[in-house]
């Protein structure tokens, strides 16, 4: 496993690898790896002859009053982690190489960018597909992953991949829980004992939407209530949003036809946690 | 030389290219091509293995009043252009394959984007970013060919190339005139005789600023006053903008140093011309 934090030097190795006729599968993270990500550096593995994985706490996607400064670090065990996976190249690069002074340009998503998590983190996306198009140039790889927890993330760099035409196949993968039913995320390192048993609410409130979906509830406005009765329920839990959408467009359905996304966000202390659930009729 | 429109088909043809070992040079252009754009296209046969040239007048970097319908397209012509110069290949996509509905991305350079040209056309070079990231990920060339006649233009695609990290390097070519000084360009050809005659004007007015300069004058604000008088001379001339500014940051100077980019807009009726002029002290 190669380790570069060099823009030109990975430039160059990925150019070698593609004219050595391999493909190439990325995954482009900010760290503070679980098992949520080692699913996409496995499928990466499966799918491509070469996995790169990208470690970067990027800047331009948190807001002057969220945690980037707290934001966990862990590398030497993510490093671990990826040796262990037989990942290719880490791509580990510095803030002032991706981000040099003169910086100007920027990628936006319109529309599927202010709804949601957007609505609340301006700017929040703007720095996901800026990130992403420059990872995208400078790894070039043949297939990306991403993780169906950030939602919207994937929504909407499936959207710009398509509009701006890069040449790149994009795969989803599942949410991976733990046994309790809580998403993983790097954030839940945040969460003390007390906190972390409440956050179990969130998934028990998806699967309740899920229920009264399956039952025949068609009113969103109904599912929404009683997902937020459960969850307020919680003494720490302070409700963000929660959200019955169109799985492709992020609107919010008026009546639930034949599949809907439930998605939210809820603060348990000073941490901020996203989750959804796709439902099928 | 083929001609395709079909995205699919190009992508696969310019795969191949590569993969034999090829490069490629990429000239984006809106059609109706001069000498200008022939300058660019020889030097892409000249430093590559497989040159590639554009066409597509890009409804997005046309503001709702300006001449998106009466744009020139005489599209046999610049075939035939194209094919005398051994071209290899023309793309030539649909509005409706590179815009499709729900296109919804857009790449902006800040700062740049806002003054001069970008002043009096809001969203325009947004347009210009936005089409030349989608034409780059679609032809992925190794060098791409502007002109220094869209002397903003260049900076801007310059700036976004380096910001977003594509895998290209720019080549910005000199302005090409005709005898009479006049910058050519595909607008010229809705000038009428007087007019034409009267646009002479700009590149007179662009020497006599390099005059001064190069005897001495420093100051930006007599230059300007110089050529505003001169210009407006002109029965038919209407000037959109006069500006001495920094050849990198597009800044207006306040005292002119080693180097200024002198820069202009005027209007003969309802065609809008711009040139420009780098002077070296």
């Amino acid at each position: 496993m190669r380790v570069i934090g060099d823009l030109k030097k990975v430039n160059l190795l990925v150019r070698k690898i593609k004219r050595e006729g391999k493909s190439i599968g990325f995954v482009p993270t900010m760290g503070a790896l679980h098992e949520g990500h080692l699913s996409l550096i496995r499928q990466a593995k499966r799918d491509t002859d070469f996995a790169v994985v990208s470690i970067f706490v990027n800047p331009k996607q948190f807001g002057p009053q969220e945690d980037l400064k707290r934001y966990p670090k862990p590398l030497k065990k993510d490093l671990a982690l990826c040796r262990k996976l037989k990942v290719d190249l880490i791509f580990l690069p510095q803030v002032k190489e991706i981000y040099p002074d003169g910086f100007a340009t920027f990628v936006n998503v319109f529309g599927l960018s202010e709804m949601l998590c957007g609505a609340n983190r301006p700017g929040h996306f703007r720095g996901v597909a800026t990130v992403v198009t420059k990872l995208l140039n400078i790894i070039s790889p043949d297939l990306l992953y991403l993780g169906q927890k950030d939602a919207q993330q994937a929504l909407i760099i499936c959207r710009m991949v398509e509009d701006l035409n890069f040449p790149v196949k994009v795969k989803v993968m599942p949410v991976v829980r733990d046994e309790d039913g809580l998403a993983l995320s790097s954030r839940n390192a945040y969460l003390n004992k007390s906190q972390l048993k409440e956050a179990q609410v969130l998934f028990k409130a998806l699967s309740l939407a899920k229920v009264m979906i399956e039952h025949g509830q068609t009113n969103p406005g109904r599912i929404i209530q009683k997902i937020q009765d459960l969850i307020q329920n919680k003494k720490q839990a302070k409700v963000d949003y929660i959200a019955v959408v169109d799985p492709q467009s992020l609107i919010s359905l008026k009546q639930i036809g034949s599949e809907a996304l439930v998605c939210l966000a809820v603060k348990f202390g000073k941490t901020r946690l996203i989750d959804n659930l796709r439902i099928r009729v």
